[in-house]
């Protein structure tokens, strides 16, 4: 290896309110030497998500919050440089619970080789993979999708909010999406071909501009904002209609007390809404169906989608404070050419 | 018959905020002759429920507004006078939607002949009626009880509440209910059994005493009341709880702007949290099952039920008003002497 230095972002404190870059640092460590049974990787593309603002609270979750100190995780794809695990040798491309860092050593049963045949093995960060996930179990197994529904996506241009509107449309539905740019919007209605997407940034009264795209009502909402936008959308709920709280983010950089937290109390009894959260992880047993259906659509040309790269180690944190401000257009990644 | 006079309560206009006394007028009209098929019925105990103020609104819902003019519907038990309809005769106990009225004739296909046997007649408007239906659908099929759950019900001295904490008891849970009178949280530990009683109009900090008599978190949430104890419970909600979604009697007369209608955000995602809003009428195949046991359970003697009984057509709007500040404990129910 030319070198011997592994750059890495560890979290020195936990955000209050919205995360700034001096949450975290980039040390200079060494590259660790894999023990039994592990495989050191050098990571290729990394993964900044919204969910990682969960991790950095320290309080109760469905996962731990991750410690200050520490180098903190991503998922991520690298190429196998050394292996003590039998099914792996150097040179593999697999996928992994990684960090923010240029190398890691890991658990070789707990990688999984990437298939880089059909599509760039960044894929499997995306569209291939949790966030495709994520966009299934929500539309599918939670939204219960019914051909002739109206569905509505919040953050429609993100990573899981564009594969969930896209298949949506494969299942029979008007899809609507809600986004925060006229980029973003055009990319949806003229790539993806979402039936109509509304900037909430530049509409004045997002309630009518619903009812306006929604004339039949919203069946289905795929919940990934919360707050303001998220109010308007349940303006429009019909009976027996689902809402999949995917997540909410604008609401994850509030603290108690934060305005952002109060709004509408929306239980809805009238219309029978179910509300429902998810975590997809908890939907592993489903995971070999919906990798080949989002493989095959892929392949058929009927899953479109979109990366953000970012490149260096050294803008990871740039590049995961950007996703507050939707800088990104579909999956934000962060590629990483350590030599 | 001695009189010839029908009194009844028609709606003069719609209410704006919380109803009065001035929204309604009692008419006298006389007796009403039925038609072919059609029965008339001398009312003898008229339900008046929470739910009654939906339809004073002019707006969409699940069931038609009233018009305002007209005598106003209530389900009632009551006596046939006269019947053109095979299946009826002077003399039955019958039960059905008539009116806020001492007569009502009514089409004898929308009529049910009341069981007099084992219970008092009154019960067909509360535990063996509409209240206890809604109990078992909004705990068993909506809330999916399960035996060691904790299950929280608020308006829990209610028609629809007291029924749902003791079928959830009967369940396996551990019970608590909250409510807004200490000789109801009395009532409801003392007599129905319940594991503990909230009185929330007396607690300063309600999440902290909902967290105190729920130490292993709340699994279901058994939902009548909306606004602050409805936020005070939803913070303690457990991996994959439930929220069954039955009324919201503290936001009924709320008006759009209303600060009532405002309050936290609660869409969860983290527990995955299932919040479901049910009609009960949505499950009549399910009512003769229900039905069957919640008789059995009477006469077994592990369904208890209280009735608060406003005697005299003319107190009929005062017995209303008075479900919106919890003066009933148990059914609320007018008892009707025409003569």
């Amino acid at each position: 290896m030319v070198t011997t230095r592994n750059r890495q972002w560890r979290l020195t404190e936990r955000p209050t309110g919205e995360p700034t870059a001096d949450n975290f640092e980039l040390t200079d460590d060494p590259i660790p030497e894999p023990g039994p049974k592990e495989v050191l990787v050098r990571t290729e593309y990394l993964s900044v998500d919204p969910y990682m603002r969960g991790r950095m609270r320290d309080s109760q979750s469905y996962a731990d919050p991750w410690p200050v100190g520490e180098p903190m995780r991503a998922r991520a794809v690298g190429t196998v440089v050394e292996s003590n695990h039998a099914a792996f040798e150097p040179g593999d491309t697999v996928l992994g619970n990684l960090y923010w860092a240029e190398y890691a050593v890991v658990d070789g049963t707990d990688l999984e080789t990437v298939d880089t045949g059909t599509a760039p093995v960044s894929t499997a960060l995306h569209v291939l993979g949790m966030p495709g996930r994520t966009a299934y179990v929500g539309t599918v197994d939670i939204g219960e999708v019914e051909p002739g529904d109206t569905v509505v996506v919040s953050a429609a241009a993100g990573a899981v909010g564009s594969v969930a509107g896209q298949i949506a449309r494969i299942a029979g539905c008007r899809v609507v999406g809600i986004t925060g740019r006229d980029e973003k919007a055009d990319w949806l209605t003229d790539d993806l071909g979402f039936d109509a997407a509304i900037n909430y940034r530049t509409t004045d009264d997002l309630s009518a501009a619903v009812a306006d795209a929604c004339s039949r009502g919203v069946d289905l909402y795929f919940e990934n904002v919360g707050g303001e936008v998220t109010d308007a959308v349940m303006d429009h709920l019909v009976d027996h209609s689902r809402v999949a709280v995917c997540g909410k983010i604008a609401l994850y950089n509030a603290e108690n007390g934060d305005d952002r937290l109060r709004g509408p109390r929306r239980l809805h009894q009238r219309t029978r809404t179910r509300v429902e959260g998810f975590i997809v992880s908890d939907h592993a047993d489903r995971f070999d169906h919906i990798n080949a259906r989002l493989r095959r659509w892929v392949e058929e040309d009927r899953l479109q989608y979109r990366e953000t790269v970012t490149d260096g180690i050294e803008n990871a944190s740039d590049a995961f404070l950007g996703l507050f401000d939707g800088t990104n257009i579909g999956k934000q990644l962060v590629r990483i050419d350590a030599d």
